[in-house]
């Protein structure tokens, strides 16, 4: 079993293992696309699902040397993208027989979210990228408490004015969101408002400014943040190099100052 | 009544009080947010006023407590947060009767951001916001110059041809405004101008040129202080710890040199 | 006479003097705000006349004491801004009877900009803006050739199909601007075009593509240049205060080696 | 023959045959743009015509003086700007008598870009501009799958709900790079599909978010790569040249030390 198990571990390090997994799953890519082309009733569709189970199979077998060839299957299940792997997979096949076509759609279209986990060079921009959403809790919490308080007053002052963009709380979310991305902001959302109530520009233009500000500083804080890593991370500086020399440099002073004692 | 004092300072410091303070705002907040929902008439909307005002006592109770760990009113107030906190809860108390409805709603409603003043890392971080702000003043002078000049021509030229957009000086700024956002500058604003006076592109395509050219700045402006803020207040780098590393050993020779004098 | 000229650039470096230029600046800038608000017939305009006269005369009363106050006419035209001032001025006094009306009003509103002449700290700031466009000599005549590469293109492809955007090269530019800025760039321009030619998405989606390259780089640019310009102006930094601190420890040491000797 | 080289070779570094080349490219420049203006038929539609075929001569002569200049057309065109110099020129004498009239001018219009290669600021800023391309290799083919993946959902949901928006798979590929500009996202393509689905502001707004997300680090990566690139390039910082000083000085002591045994 043990001797199984070294076979198993050393194909799924194979590079030709790798790359045979990508292409199954541009493959993947292509037959998902091609879908949203052919109608479910005609003769195509037939061989794009017999593709679709072809595939499904062959991650299988893949997740399956991948798992043997790990300690345990606990052990497999701890790197979370080990786990994506493994939840995408079997869900296709717990949902095999269900009538919910949409969802088991949006399985195979997430299968393709696997080249992120096969790719190192992608999985470790994602990592980096997950990395830096705790750097942005406290802004994040403020731009949330900025919205809910705008929400509900524009709720409360706008709704009978503007009942397409403030009728409810949640409609008042969704126009404040369009506000930051300052899309139509002022020809769609504010036209109607401030032909009704013409001092009601203070509640827009606050809202931008203090959106558009508030935003400013999160992008300094992610660039001040990245900036710093990448400074860290760096190889030595030239500085640090020549500092090295002097180091090196009083040492054999103070050696022959010591030997001529 | 020392001691007393003592008490309700220790009990002002307490993590629970605070917790239970940010509890209170989060149930403010879902209150406040209900209340979009439910008309002023329905049976719900007695439950809710009764929420509104069992809050206020306790914030009142809140407010008392710390007020009176403090070594006095005016030592409490002197911190703006403070101040902010008793205003907040005073003005309900003093407009319970009144019939600005509208007020007493969004007097309520920034109850939420109380949340910033009680929250340590969220006081901090608008702190620092608000300190970014004097560093600007310069260029908002000058964007306010800038404003104002394109303001008085746009009214003076197009106040006949695009009444809604350059009528009055006032319509004109809020103009200015979007057009700064870019937001529907050439598909709205300067369409119904070009159809009438087709020389008219100058007057747009400047502004946004300028405008966009001073926000950079702007923009680089608050970078630069953050970045330099940041370094200021970042631990010795590898370089400053080397070259102390430097210093201690020139010590050392000297030492050895005068020694052996 | 020399003392005379004495007296005159004695007052003109007088804060008094200074600010009583800056309420003139305002004074004029809140009348030619006014005058948007005015009919030319109404009985206020005689007094509006009346101030700007006033303001007109005490701006060249306050040009001549800073000339005398100078070497010599030349000398005092050496400084851009005096020259802006006297232009400025001296416009107003050209053109008093001159039928151009509109002229003579933009001439009136340009005068609040001599805000910027007479404030030190605006006068820099404009100054360093300013100073900046050099750098970009390259890069914006990179963004010309490109901006009239798709105009061309764009005239040749589409004039018949779109004539109000592409219509003739100068529509095609004003568009090519409108498209870079992304303003209505889908749902405005491109949607008509791309109804009567599916494959016309190449043209817009190209043109956005590379114009935001460039201009990100533009924008990069300047960050660059301004950090560094920023950090050369900058104090000398800890490390340059320490290796100060090893230079002399060392001339110390030298000494030492040498009286042994 | 090998002395002939040599004119030709002396001759094309002259600076007054590379003005020339950018005076003609101008010229050309100037009659792409005429061109746009005048109808095929018109008579000054001849002397345009003559024109560019004595710019495509002068153009060809050009080449031809560089190839015999260089020492061999294998190693003129293993410059990629040579090679497009040589394939622009090339095109416009192939095609000369074909049918295809736009390709035809497409390729005068091209002509135009010439002035990125002769011209030495521009050509290197384009190739520094072409060289920070591979860097975001990693960073695109992410956005690439988040788009495809979004692409894909898009149809399958919407395709039916608003068919010019998500029709196809190309369509939504289009859709969503407007989405990705923020041009009428909210006011233009969400509006008729939450009307119909109001539970599907999950799909707009994650996709602007994550979008904007992974948009905010490719530019960070960008300016990152620049300012250290720009920062390396640089003459030796203050701090580095007082550390050379500290070097010299040590190895003087070491010197003197040695002269003592």
């Amino acid at each position: 079993m043990n001797q199984f198990r070294e076979v198993c571990a050393r194909i799924s390090r194979n590079p030709i293992f790798i790359n045979t997994v990508i292409v199954l799953i541009i493959f993947n890519a292509i037959l998902v696309g091609l879908e949203t082309y052919i109608s479910v009733d005609s003769q195509l569709y037939q061989w794009i699902y017999f593709g679709d189970r072809l595939i499904l199979w062959l991650f299988t077998l893949e997740i399956a040397i991948r798992i043997v060839g790990s300690f345990s299957v606990k052990d497999f299940l701890k790197d979370p993208w080990n786990a994506f792997d493994f939840a995408i997979v079997a869900l296709g096949h717990i949902l095999v027989g269900s009538h919910y076509v949409i969802i088991l759609r949006v399985i195979r279209v997430l299968r393709v979210l696997r080249a992120v986990s096969i790719i190192p060079s992608l999985r470790k921009m994602v990592n980096a990228l997950i990395l830096t959403i705790p750097s942005m809790g406290t802004i994040l919490l403020l731009l949330g408490i900025f919205f809910y308080i705008y929400a509900v007053v524009g709720t409360m002052l706008y709704s009978d004015m503007a009942p397409e963009y403030f009728g409810t709380l949640h409609n008042s979310l969704l126009t404040l969101f369009q506000l930051l991305t300052l899309d139509s902001w002022a020809s769609g959302v504010m036209a109607p408002v401030i032909e009704q109530e013409p001092t009601s520009w203070w509640y827009f233009i606050s809202f931008i400014i203090i959106g558009a500000f508030v935003i400013i500083n999160l992008f300094v804080g992610v660039i001040v943040n990245n900036v710093e890593e990448a400074s860290r991370e760096e190889t030595p500086s030239p500085t640090d190099i020549k500092l090295a020399e002097v180091q090196k440099e009083l040492a054999e002073i103070k050696a022959l100052l010591k030997s001529k004692t």
